[in-house]
C-alpha cells in the first residue's frame, strides 16, 4: 500500500447517491469546489500546506475496477447509468492550488477543482482526506521546526500514527516542513527521506550486561552507532560508554551519539554531558526523544540542555493538542454561478477565489486579500496557481527536497507576531470588497 | 490498500539494525513480547481492546519483495546475512491475546508474541500501529454506544481521519463497539459493515432549488430518503419537507428522515418535529450530525432531543479528546528468564503474564488480577488465550458480528462506576504475590 493507491471504494456512500442524482438530471455542468479551513484550531497562528502532492497522484490514477463496479451492481442501490458512469469514470477536470509548503490562513482556499460536477463531487472525500491529515501535520511540525532552532529533528511517530498511511504521510509532511529525517523506512523508500534508526530497550534488556548489548550494537551498525542508556540507570550507562568509547575507537568505531528516552530529559542530559566531558568524549552528542512536541522542544531549548537532536513521535503525528482541522471542500459555483453555503456558523465565501499575499519591506508576511479570481491585486502575490489541466499535470512533480526549500523560506518569512508557540497571532486576511459584493449578490440571487 | 497489507518496510529503521545486531551474535532464542496499556488517558475509565484480527493477518502475510530486499541491499547499511534473513523471513511464532471488544485496563497485556528474538522483535512497529488504532477508535466509540441509550450511531469520519487506513479500521473499530455502520463504501466491501449515506450541501446548492433538490434527490435514492436541510434555513427546508412529503408518498416514495448538521441541534430538532408533526409527518425521523461526540450525544440525549439517530465523524476517528494511548509492546522474557525495563515511569512487570476476572453476582465486572501465567486464580476468567501457533492460527478469523456481540456483553457488564463519561472510574486490578516476587527475583538477578 502506497498512497495514495487505494481503492476508489474509499469514499463516503454519499457522493454515490449523490452521483445516482446528478446523473438522473442530467447535471453534468462544471462545478468549482474549494478546500479551505475554516478556523484555526487552539494555539496555530498559521498553517502549512501540504498534501497536494497526493491529491494529483488520486485524481491521475483513481479508477473503479471490474471487480468492485459488479460490487457496487450487487448492492441493488445504483442503476445502469451509474455503473456505467463509474466504470468509465476518470478525472479529467482542473486544479488549482498553492504549493506544498506555503503558509496559510482560514478561509483561504489552498486547492480548486473544476470539472462537471459529478467528477468533482466523486473525489471530495479522499481530497479532504489526504490534504487534511498532512497540512495538520506540516503545520504542527513547522512549529517544531522553529521551537528546535536548528537542531536535528527526526519523525519517531510510525507505531502511534493512526494506520499505515498516518505514518507514511506523516513522514513526508514533517520532512517537507523541515525536519531532517524519519524512522519509517517505507519512507525512506518512497521518499527518499533521510532514515534514522538507533536500539530499542529490548535490545539491551535481551542481554546479560548491558555495556555488552553495547558492544554488539557497535560491531553491528559500526558507521550509526547511537546507544540507548535509559533502560536500568541512565548515569551508570553513561559511565559504561565512557569506557567503552575509547576501547571501540582503537577497532576504528566511532560512538557517536547516546539517546535518552525518559525521566527529566534536560537534566539527564546534563548529567550525562559531565560525565562525556570529564572522560574527554566532547565528540559524543546526546539525542533525546519520549513523548516530545514544540512545547517540551521549547523548553529543553530555552533551557539549554546539551541536546544535539531530538526524535518526535506521537504527539506530532496525532497533532495531539489540535487532533483535526476544521476544514471543507464546498461548492463555490454551478453552471457558471457563484453559490454559498449559509448554515449556521459554516457560510462560505461564494465564487472562484484568489489569495494576494503582500510582504513588509524585510521580506515578512505584511498581509493577504481574498478575492474573487480576476480581480488582481497589484503588489501582491497570488497564491493559487494552475497545476492539472484535463486531468494532466501541468508540470512534473515538485522534488520533494524543492518542496521543504519553499516551506523553509516561507518559515523565515513568518513575522514574530505569529512564531509564538501559545495563541492564535493574529494577521490580517482582507475579504476584497468585489468578494463581498459577489457573496450579496449570490444572497439577493442576483447571479 | 487493504489493511494490513502494506509492504514490510513499514517499520522503523531501529528494528532492522537490532535484527542485524543480533544475528551478529547468535541471538536467536525465544523471546516473549507483551502489548499493554501504561495508563488511562484523562476521562477514560476502560479500554475496548480492537485490532487483534488485523495482527494475524499481518502476522500470516508479512513478506519482504524481492525488490524490498534488494533496495535494502542498496542502501549499504546491512550484511548478507541481514538480507538473507529478510529475504527468507516468515513469522512462525505464537500469539496469546484478548478476543476484540474485551474491556481492559491499564498494565494488563491484551497480547503476547513469542518467537525467536528477531522475529517477535521485527514485527513491534507495524503491530503497535494496528493495536494501538482500533484500541483507541474502539475505546471512544464504546464510550458513545454507552451514551446513545440505543440511538443509532453512524461512523461518519472518513474525510478528517487520519489517511485511508484510519479511515477505515476505525469504521470497523467503531462497529465493534457497538455502532449500526458507516458512511465509509470500502467498509462495506471489506468488512460488510452496513453503509450509510444521504447528501451533501453541494446537492442542494447546485439546484436553483432547495425543493427541487430534495424532490431529485428522493427520486433517485427512493428507498433511503434521507434529506440534509440545514444548507440556507433549516426551519424553512423543514417546512418545504413537510410540502413535499405527502406528495412523495403518492408516488410510493416515503421521506425517511432529515438531517440537520449546524446550529443547535437540540433546538433545531424540536422546532424541525413540531413542524412536521403539526402536518401529520410523525413518521419522518430527524439524524443528527455535525461535530458531535460521546459528550455531545449525552447532552442531547439528556435533553430528550427528539433525535433518532446520529453521525459521528472527527472527533471520534481522531479520539479528540485524548488522540493517542501510552501503549508499549515489550521485551518481557528471553532466553527463558524473565525480563524488565527500569527507565523512569516506564517500569514494566516482567515474565508471561495472564489477567484474571471476576465478576460480582450481578455479573458485573468486580476486580482483575494480574499474575504470572500458570498462577491460576480459581473462579477468575482468564482474559488471554492461544490464537496462533507457529505461525498460523489456531481457528478461523472470528466473525466481525460475534466480536460486536461480545463486546455488546462486555459494555453491559460495566459497573455504574465505570460508566461516567468524566474523570477515571476506578477499578481494581491487583498485581498478585507471584509477580511481585518475579519482579523482585529479577532486579536482584535471581532469574
Amino acid at each position: 500500500m502506497i498512497p495514495p493507491r487505494c481503492s476508489a471504494l474509499l469514499t463516503d456512500l454519499y457522493q454515490f447517491t449523490m452521483l445516482q442524482g446528478y446523473l438522473e438530471q442530467d447535471m453534468e455542468a462544471v462545478a468549482a469546489y474549494e478546500f479551505f479551513v475554516r478556523r484555526l484550531p487552539r494555539d496555530r497562528s498559521y498553517l502549512v500546506a501540504a498534501g497536494l502532492e497526493s491529491v494529483l497522484q488520486y485524481l491521475e490514477t483513481v479508477r473503479f475496477t471490474a471487480e468492485e463496479v459488479d460490487w457496487l451492481a450487487g448492492t441493488g442501490r445504483f442503476n445502469r447509468r451509474f455503473l456505467d458512469y463509474v466504470a468509465g469514470f476518470r478525472f479529467a477536470g482542473e486544479v488549482a492550488a498553492m504549493p506544498e509548503g506555503t503558509v496559510f490562513f482560514p478561509d483561504e482556499p489552498i486547492l480548486r477543482v473544476v470539472a462537471p460536477i459529478p467528477q468533482a463531487q466523486l473525489v471530495e472525500t479522499r481530497i479532504i482526506n489526504l490534504l487534511h491529515y498532512q497540512t495538520l501535520v506540516a503545520s504542527k511540525a513547522a512549529r517544531t521546526v522553529l521551537a528546535a532552532e536548528g537542531r536535528l529533528l527526526v519523525d519517531f511517530g510510525l507505531r502511534r500514527a493512526h494506520g499505515a498511511e498516518a505514518g507514511l504521510l506523516a513522514a513526508r509532511a514533517s520532512y517537507l516542513a523541515g525536519f531532517g529525517g524519519s524512522s519509517n523506512v517505507l519512507a525512506e523508500h518512497e521518499y527518499g527521506i533521510p532514515g534514522y534508526g538507533t536500539m530499542a530497550h529490548s535490545f539491551v534488556q535481551a542481554h546479560e550486561d548491558e555495556a555488552l548489548a553495547f558492544e554488539h550494537f557497535a560491531h553491528a551498525q559500526p558507521d550509526n552507532v547511537v546507544l540507548l542508556i535509559d533502560t536500568y540507570d541512565t548515569e551508570a550507562a553513561a559511565e559504561k560508554v565512557a569506557a567503552l568509547a575509547p576501547r571501540l575507537m582503537a577497532q576504528g568505531i566511532r560512538v557517536k551519539a547516546v539517546r535518552l528516552d525518559s525521566g527529566d530529559l534536560g537534566e539527564h542530559a546534563r548529567r550525562v554531558r559531565r560525565i562525556f566531558d570529564a572522560a574527554g568524549l566532547e565528540g559524543i552528542g546526546i539525542f533525546a526523544s519520549g513523548n516530545l512536541d514544540e512545547y517540551q522542544v521549547a523548553e529543553l531549548v530555552a533551557q539549554k540542555a546539551p541536546i544535539g537532536g531530538f526524535g518526535v513521535g506521537t504527539r506530532m503525528l496525532t497533532s495531539s493538542d489540535a487532533p483535526y482541522l476544521d476544514c471543507a471542500y464546498k461548492l463555490m459555483e454551478y453552471a457558471g454561478r457563484a453559490r454559498r453555503k449559509r448554515s449556521e456558523g459554516k457560510a462560505t465565501w461564494p465564487g472562484r477565489k484568489q489569495v494576494y499575499r503582500f510582504h513588509d519591506g524585510a521580506g515578512r508576511l505584511l498581509r493577504d486579500v481574498l478575492t474573487v479570481e480576476g480581480d488582481v491585486k497589484e503588489g501582491g502575490q497570488p497564491l493559487l496557481s494552475p497545476v492539472m489541466r484535463a486531468g494532466r499535470r501541468l508540470q512534473a512533480p515538485l522534488p520533494l527536497d524543492e518542496a521543504r526549500r519553499h516551506c523553509a523560506a516561507e518559515l523565515a518569512r513568518l513575522p514574530p507576531s505569529l512564531r509564538a508557540l501559545e495563541g492564535n497571532g493574529t494577521y490580517e486576511v482582507e475579504v476584497a470588497p468585489a468578494l463581498h459584493e459577489l457573496a450579496l449578490a449570490v444572497d439577493e440571487g442576483r447571479v
